[in-house]
């Protein structure tokens, strides 16, 4: 069980990096934002989760595997620049499962020092989703998820599974696989179909009625 | 004298995550972004001030109330957007209340681990002000406090006030009084008369000369 | 040696606040948006290098040295702010020194908790250059040294002879100047030069030819 979550955490690190770096390349930033980007995007939901539960020195300066996997992402980010869009699927695939992996990951921290469910389910949803924030605030856009992706959704949909379970006293591996796939299919699902969360663009026009 | 602080706490987080909140709705953020907008103005402030002195985990991770009344002031929010013309006053002295006890809440948070008195001031201004800092950033705004809004100045002559009286050995209960309407009142007075902190605009045309 | 260090640091820091506090000054900021900005360009860097590795309070908060002399930065930098062509020189000059000795300070913070040297050099290349991030991120810019300036890169070189000499068995005191020397004269070199590191513009073209 471990070795598989272990592996499919490699596999979203590298999707995460690769697509800052991406991000990064877009933007016209030189070789050394590139990196950063790349790095921020795989470790910065991780990093804000230990920093907010005074775990540190953070998870990579003492787990090193991350790093080296985000610099083997960074040069085939280079590398396949120009055949993005033939990877494209399967980029989008291995950042669906990262996102998944990533949401457990925070859960699993919020439980081991006992933080109420709904606090779980706000460090999973940041571990998941806070890196893509922050690519975002560093490239000077307002971040992707608070606008029209549902990304997030698809965490905190995942953890409420993941607590409902428990409280059913399921096995634990069985909570952990159900989790994953609930996060996994939901973004499938939303993306297949295109769904938005609602904004309140429509009361645009009354308020303009209202203020010239 | 501390369920009356308490009581104020709570008006002044409803009143910041309601500006976070219709401040998203504006930059057409959806469901999600309106959400995090509103927590991060909120509570951003109080957090960056725990991560800075390293009480971890931070605040509202363990004590839910604020997580819960952020919520009750996010549906609000959506509800009354439409009609936040006729709430403008109410939200602008709930806001300032809020400024106030926040800066409180910083300044005691640094005397109880014996920072000297202007650090206690920084942290002060910094849970009162930086909420609204992250806010802006996250909006890809320049940080309104840092171009027009005097208010960081209000934390700052609170604080001045707070270490004077502490000085003088005055009640504790009045010195938290005092320094409290310091800040709401200078507040008030500054916004009613328009005042501004001074720019270095003036300099530009000289500064074209040289230039060109 | 550590005289000699620690007034190299207290130049670094000046010239890093009237750094922040110029750009502020430009963007049009008001006096306390200018002081925010001064601080953060000098203390930036090595706040968050101290958050991510748990040091907290952060340094400024008990050695109150820093916080002063940006405090008197700040007021030189309005004062000679139309007199700054002609201080451009010795501003990057003081520039250049307060990177590498601030590197190297984020350098030892990793070494002292025996943190790999791979992280080591993150920390000072983050303590050496993440203070002009945040700044370029409060004024809403893409991080000038993830687009144009060779900055990091010294920072990182500076880091590599560290512990290449380290490695060696050098005396202490050689390789702080050594690795100093090493970054100050990798700038002052790629600056005259005007190099930059590579973007991937090139493939511009060839991507709009699949793409459109």
């Amino acid at each position: 069980m471990i070795e598989l979550f272990d592996l499919i955490n490699m596999i979203g690190t590298v999707a995460f990096a690769v697509s800052g770096a991406l991000t990064a390349i877009d933007k016209k930033m030189d070789a050394f934002g590139v990196l950063i980007i790349a790095f921020v995007t795989a470790l910065g939901g991780g990093t804000l989760c230990d920093i907010l539960i005074g775990r540190t020195p953070v998870g990579w300066m003492t787990q090193l595997d991350s790093v080296y996997l985000i610099g083997i992402a960074y040069i085939a980010a280079i590398l396949f620049y120009k055949k993005q869009e033939r990877l494209r699927l399967a980029l989008f695939i291995f950042d669906t499962v990262g996102l998944g992996v990533f949401t457990l990951i925070g859960l699993e921290k919020g439980l081991a020092i006992h933080l109420s469910p709904l606090i779980c389910i706000a460090l999973g949803t940041i571990t998941g989703c806070f890196g893509g924030v922050i690519r975002d605030v560093l490239c000077t856009e307002i971040p992707i998820i608070f606008r029209k992706e549902i990304y997030a959704t698809s965490c905190i949909l995942g953890g409420v599974v993941f607590f409902i379970l428990k409280k059913m006293n399921v096995d634990n591996d069985v909570i952990h696989v159900t989790a994953l796939l609930t996060i996994i299919f939901t973004r499938l699902i939303v993306t297949y179909f295109g769904w938005h969360l609602p904004t309140l663009e429509y009361s645009q026009p009354s308020k303009d009625n209202i203020r010239k």
